[in-house]
């Protein structure tokens, strides 16, 4: 039936105006086969190492992705029905939280969602119709069938994705045996690299905070009773994440603020948290110092940090209580950096090693604070979009936010920042033909010459942010940002 | 003369790119000849129950429409040129302030409040000219002259616009006596509701607060000595103005916030308050207590609420004790949802019936806060963009910060919030036009299909606004979330 | 080689839909050769005073130029690699300096710093190649050859540029000798006048406030001891100012909060400050009264107040104390401005003489706050975008924030507020071309008229500025707002 006949078409994303689009095209060709760099994410590495094939549709593209189950539940549908909180599904009810997706589909047209999925669907599993109430069926089995297959086996798609590298987001006391079994494997050609985020380690004010910190110094073998101990365990597991490949650390706290203490008052305050007296004020004033003592070891260590504010977690929370965090109900507040950072870069801001990405899902700070801030600090760069704003127009508003003050060399490059592992070339796809976009309304309106978007189109996917990840092992001792400067495009 | 010939092209608003303005052209036709549903709104009940003529095209046009006098205003006109604060002017007086608007027409040229009055000027008035000094005479005339004729008058004009449902705003004290003589009347077969809009007797601090606490309790037929009998006062009035075809209440509160008191705490701070001798800060927190009461109610009668906030009013003291409230000197501030509305969407977020619909003039909320809520509340929807902020320019940056989150079926549909009668068609229509614009633009990038937008397109200006209004009678009891989403477009 | 020749495209910053282009040509051919009004700006008088050749390129396009500086040194090229904080540089190290420019020009790829430069480095110097490590030593000296010519000394270029008004920023204390030798030297015929900038001396809280104050003091041969006395010296610098051709008085605190104190509360707290012993609350409360004291003043003699708030000045201290200020380490904040300006507009927002501008950084307050504003003050007028964001996208957003409320007529025109004198023409072209691509984008979308659109473009680069910064003589005497919007385009 011609009305379920879809296929993405292949300008999809790029400039209406058709002079501007064939400059748009010139330039998306250059980025569209380049491999995949993943420098933040959240895919678990036991997905790859295990290689299990995916169980069905419905766990692979519904069940674990907020994104998707989230407008849902906006809708009317019960998260429960869609598998949230539930172990695997039987047959029946994955397809039942399938056809829930179909007969709903249509209001997620326009939402970068269903351009993901729509990308997924065709180009990793040949379908090439549009998902309904009257494809549904025929759709979850096509998918069922071919997740059969090897080569829909998560270490084929990795391969056939050309990931390059992919860095997932691991506790400060994870063993990172995955990473290791897998660097091990001589059949897994693939570079998968932990990211070490210690963000609950940092809070004080958490009930767990000592059951918290003893695991931490048991990770370490380092006695935490005290700040300096503590202190010690955090560089020891920092020094063992980057054994195992670490580029980065990441810290998602409600407010970025950074203050340092006075070394006493810190520790006092530590001990404080440790016996469960500390009151809120303390707890905050204590959570900015010690990530001023991440920045720290990030000067020492070459860590580059990714910075992730302002969201408030669980908002909802019954929500929460019923099915636990990451199922959409988080919601972003405002965020400030200038002033919030200012202890920070003030300390570390110009020392070789520091670098801190920026993000943001509040849009008032790019052309304000960020882009500001990194075309000052040689430390800084500006994130690219996050969460709810990775999303064609909102990429438009970054780039046209930050490029007058910043171009694109300080900015972070994409970052996928996904569970959804299918979704990683889609994603990635989106956010190269975004660029294209951008780049080529500059050239249609003589602003750039297209040489010099050929170049940032030629550095964006790969070289880039290998570069702003330190992914190619250069820190401080071995190239200093002026060097690294020069390397660009 | 050739240079005043002037009528507005039938493709304004659509985007230049040629074939982006076909796709728009044919988006916009599915919508154009729809009927209006406009469930918020300031227009007096008493116009169309009396059904008097227009008095002349000043009174029509200026004198009372503050996005008109503000700009004047500002450009050194006074305001009591313009007929503000005055009664009903003479002829002279009249004419002369429709000459100062001729005067600085041209300093309308790209305001909304410029497209709509040539709307006007030409769909409903039959005017081929453009104000200026040169023709404000004649067509001052025309306008006067056509007002006298019965096909003018506010009724004939009502059925001329296809106005389906018109709500009112009105006081929780009103007894509704023209929404029922309207609705009594066979002759009137439009559909005329009321909306309960309780905020000053939220406002603990006014040093009003027993008298209006008083006019609510003789109202409702209740003694309010006590925050009981206020609380069930309040009840009733909501039951009377849902009795008499009410939908929803409106709030427009300096800030949005909510928060729930013991209710011992909210008794003895009421009784304080109607004592004269609350603090500030009590107050305050006395009037986010009963605003999430406001929700309570709304999650047992299922009215839907509207929030309109931030909006210091009255910025100008001698102006506001010379000309009164809403003559232009209100000024919006910055506003904040995601904390604001946690106690209250904790408490009945979930619940079936209630509902909440978010408006905003700081467009800082719609990416970073509005859409996430209501991207996974079922109950909020993302309101269209009030007041200053309802045009053109503008509506796109709502859609395109909204639709990347929650497509369009979370958002309320437009609204258009205006004590101007006469340009209700013509708000109604810049707003499909411009809705028309954003998808053609998705629909031309291939974003999103054709078909998708279609059914958007059709659904925009009535089934949907019904819908999230509930205007066919949906609460909890008849239609779930769930069950309502599924009949969307 | 070919890829080196480079001119700036004749169409550039024309929007890229072939139709909407040829009317921005249309509209910006009526703006492209009128004269230069530059009310705002940072040139040092003593450059056309003293009409020195300039040194070298170095000095002219990068050493005092933070644009420029702050990328290269986000890119870790050191400050004083580009002769900042030293003295005049030798050949050689101008000339290495100017390499590192061409070693990173690429990463200026899209920011307006590049546009201006390219600009200038082909209107003014005639240069046909783009800058790059392979023709830096060519274009540095044919620069430096042309700079020996008299045709590029200041004043010359002054009136190549076609500049009518230039205003510089100066201290209250200046004897402005500079300004005065040009008055009287009539070999220049072109208009030089003085902004007053009294910042640091309503700042209480700086440990040097006794010796500001006794400066000011003296400057205007009036005892300071007590507010009276600084109150009549503060009239007395902007009288000078005022009979030394000055327009307009400049404010650019951290916040711009205006209070009015009790007089005697004021009184006791400057003499607080004077004695070093006035805490920081109170400082903060006395500089809101002394900035509200200064919107008196302009009250009385008509300078119009330009405000430039919410920048965190020298944010990285290490770099202030070996640079000094205004080398790129300047960080904006947000702001607020409806509660803000309360209590002055509420002072004299209606006084005829009254004029203040606004400038923003953040972009939030331009539709929620500016244009509501400078929409029913007569007082009120929108700041173009300043400093980060006086760019081309930033340019048209704050268009598109503004025009709905607003239009163009209560915007301040363009202002360059530039230390780079070459760039002042290239500032300003950008201006009238990106002002062409808005009004086109509205005519194209019949929107606006042409007609109107043409009326907005003839005025916008000089008679509109000239109406707003009063540089006819206009003030309450002579011009009231209301016959000043009547001479309006």
């Amino acid at each position: 039936m011609s009305n379920d006949a879809y296929t993405p078409h292949e300008d999809r994303l790029l400039p209406a105006d058709p002079a501007t689009r064939e400059i748009a095209r010139t330039l998306y060709e250059r980025m569209r086969d380049q491999p995949i760099i993943s420098p933040h994410g959240h895919v678990d590495p036991y997905l790859l190492l295990d290689d299990e094939p995916f169980r069905d549709p419905t766990s692979l593209f519904i069940t674990p992705d907020h994104y998707v189950t989230r407008l849902l539940h906006a809708r009317g549908v019960g998260l429960a029905e869609l598998g949230v909180g539930r172990g695997p599904l039987e047959e029946q009810d994955a397809r039942a939280a399938w056809r829930l997706l179909a007969e709903h589909w249509h209001a997620y047209a326009g939402t970068p969602s269903r351009l993901w999925m729509e990308h997924e669907f065709h180009q990793v599993f040949g379908l090439e119709t549009v998902l309904s109430p009257r494809t549904a069926d025929a759709m979850y089995d096509e998918i069922a069938e071919k997740l059969s297959r090897p080569e829909f086996r998560p270490r084929a798609l990795f391969d056939q994705f050309r990931i390059q590298v992919l860095a997932t987001t691991d506790d400060p006391t994870d063993d990172l045996a995955a990473h290791e079994a897998l660097a091990a494997d001589d059949t897994f050609t693939g570079t998968v690299i932990p990211t070490f985020r210690p963000d609950k380690y940092l809070e004080p004010a958490r009930p767990d905070f000592r059951e918290l910190t003893e695991a931490l110094g048991e990770a370490a073998g380092q006695d935490v009773d005290n700040y300096d101990g503590y202190t010690a365990a955090m560089r020891a597991r920092r020094a063992y994440f980057k054994e195992h490949g670490a580029v980065s650390s990441d810290h998602s706290h409600l407010d970025p603020g950074t203050a340092r203490l006075e070394e006493a008052e810190a520790s006092r305050l530590y001990t404080e948290a440790r016996e469960g007296r500390i009151d809120a004020d303390a707890a905050a004033a204590l959570r900015r110092h010690l990530l001023a003592d991440q920045a720290r070891m990030a000067a020492d260590d070459g860590l580059v940090m990714t910075l992730h504010p302002a969201v408030h977690r669980n908002h909802h929370q019954g929500t929460f209580e019923k099915f636990g965090a990451d199922v959409g109900a988080d919601i972003p507040v405002g965020v400030e950096y200038t002033k919030a950072l200012a202890p920070v870069l003030n300390d570390v801001g110009l020392e070789p090693a520091f670098r801190v990405v920026l993000f943001t899902i509040d849009e008032t700070v790019f052309s304000r604070e960020i882009a500001p801030l990194a075309g000052f600090y040689p430390s800084v760069y500006a994130g690219a979009p996050w969460w709810f704003i990775d999303a064609p127009d909102a990429i438009l508003r970054y780039r046209r936010a930050v490029s007058e003050t910043i171009g694109y060399s300080r900015t972070s490059g994409f970052i996928d920042d996904t569970r959804a592992f299918c979704s990683i070339p889609a994603r990635h796809d989106m956010a190269r033909r975004v660029d294209a976009h951008h780049l080529a309304g500059l050239v249609a309106e003589h602003r750039m010459r297209l040489e010099d978007a050929a170049d940032i189109a030629d550095a964006s996917p790969a070289t880039h942010p290998r570069e702003v990840f330190r992914l190619d092992g250069g820190t401080a001792a071995e190239a200093t940002p002026a060097t690294s400067a020069k390397k660009e495009n």
